[in-house]
């Protein structure tokens, strides 16, 4: 399978090369960082032992690529307005997007450019750390889960999801990606934006601060009301549960968290703003989610 | 009448000297600007003249200061629980204290403390800043609004109100100081508020983006809600009137922005942290100043 991955962050090149090493033919679409990546390749630190892909198939233009099977976006969501020119070179007759963009907005955004039918989303539950060009860290091996943008049978996302399990990433395939989104919003909501909002404070001080704590399941409670009025019953018990697993992670720095303290832009469209409007389109008020996306919207723009 | 200043930022400064320049027998309570205050006097740059007060009763204790017939609080509300001591050694059997402090907390811990009786408070209605120790800028001149901290008929009231008018200063007297303050909040808890979170800025900052404006004035509308409850009713309008008359003040630093940016302790409990409390004890959600006072109280913590 040709596949292309766009972003060449630590999402991208994680999985890149975790693909790239169990077989697939791997391309790279890179900026910034293509120099590096062409001369020195990969390197990956995990769990489950170091690897380095000294040659890498790394491009600087879409059109080099050619067409491919699969795109696999892993840019941030800030850069969107970039997807039509630097995807639709490489898009034959049954080419296929797969998004493993944070928050709401990204597939909508590939559906409209290349049809509902050729999109697939994914979720990335994994600690990563991009620590210089080509170079990624992860500290937890975690799981990818994909779903088709439509709801549908689909023979591509099972062959997909056995791709990502030879490379050694565990994945589960969802029929409702959408539900999925709605749950990772759970955790992205509170602790992405309190990190940033409280100051730049790692996860163990919101939950060690009974009053950032408090808020947290707040902010949770706000999406599961309105993840329910957008016809998505989440589990009774489930924001308690995200405040448990993340009591392990203890002085992590969530990723909009990393974004900001370089000088990246920040996804607060794609994560806080889908998440309230689409929330207050179904008539939840969502007061908290509302003061805390107005803030990270005047606090990112202004770093 | 002799008369008491403690604390010695801008508020203290400036209202001592214009006392002391109409012929009050004012002394000031100083710890940190002692030295320059007590070498070189105080000085007063405003709209209707500069003055300069080169000696000035300066002391470093209580004790040396005797019974005064007026204390006058203009520490900020963070120091409160050095009110007992820096004030008993002045409190003879006529005594007052005034609090010019800002928020809700202030005047019952005084009373609380000497008894409601004796107990005043005032707001100030002005933009002053201390730009080096024993100097004070006005830019306008503003007025104070004073009440009895017991809603009854007062002399000492009629005749302190005569005393600040005679100095230069505006002075209204009010029935209900908690109204007053109540009121004050209004425009408190938002600019404020907001300055502070959204990463350090000015009024005008707020008032130029749609979405600040828009949770300022969610914000205000909480706490008129919450009076409400409290059995003060604010008139409709009102809201919109603090915002109009925030448009003049430009660049504006609200007092606790400067204080945050100068490393000082913010008034995060007698502003916020009170009103929330109070509103939330009358039946009052206030979800987003709950959001707001939560993440002040993060963010100021760490400065």
């Amino acid at each position: 399978m040709k596949i292309c991955i766009i972003g060449c962050g630590a999402v991208g090149l994680y999985y890149g090369a975790r693909l790239q090493k169990s077989g697939a033919d791997v391309h790279y679409l890179l900026r910034g960082d293509f120099d590096a990546v062409k001369s020195d390749g990969i390197r990956v630190k995990a769990p489950d032992g170091n690897f380095h892909l000294p040659w890498v198939n790394a491009h600087r233009k879409s059109s080099q690529v050619g067409v491919c099977d699969l795109v696999i976006v892993a840019l941030k969501a800030t850069a969107n307005n970039s997807l039509q020119d630097l995807i639709s070179p490489m898009m034959g007759e049954s080419s296929r997007v797969l998004t493993l963009q944070n928050g709401l907005e990204s597939d909508t955004t590939l559906a409209n450019l290349f049809g509902a039918g050729r999109v697939l989303g994914g979720l990335c539950f994994v600690c990563l750390n991009r620590t210089s060009p080509g170079v990624v860290e992860n500290f937890h091996l975690g799981s990818v889960a994909i779903g088709n943008y439509r709801k549908e049978a689909d023979v591509f996302l099972g062959e997909l999801a056995e791709l990502f399990e030879k490379s050694g990433v565990e994945c589960k395939t969802y029929d409702d990606l959408r539900f999925a989104q709605w749950k990772k919003l759970v955790w992205n909501v509170p602790f992405n934006g309190l990190a940033i909002a409280a100051g730049g404070v790692t996860t163990d001080v919101i939950l060690e601060s009974e009053n950032l704590r408090k808020l947290a399941k707040f902010l949770m409670d706000e999406i599961i009301d309105a993840a329910a009025a957008l016809g998505m019953e989440i589990k009774p018990g489930f924001a308690d549960y995200q405040i448990e697993i993340t009591y392990p992670m203890k002085a992590y720095k969530p990723s909009s968290l990393i974004d900001f303290l370089d000088g990246r832009p920040v996804e607060v469209e794609a994560i806080w703003g889908e998440a309230l409007r689409q929330g207050q389109a179904a008539g939840v008020a969502m007061p908290r989610l509302e003061m805390l996306y107005g803030l990270l919207r005047a606090v990112c723009s202004k770093s």
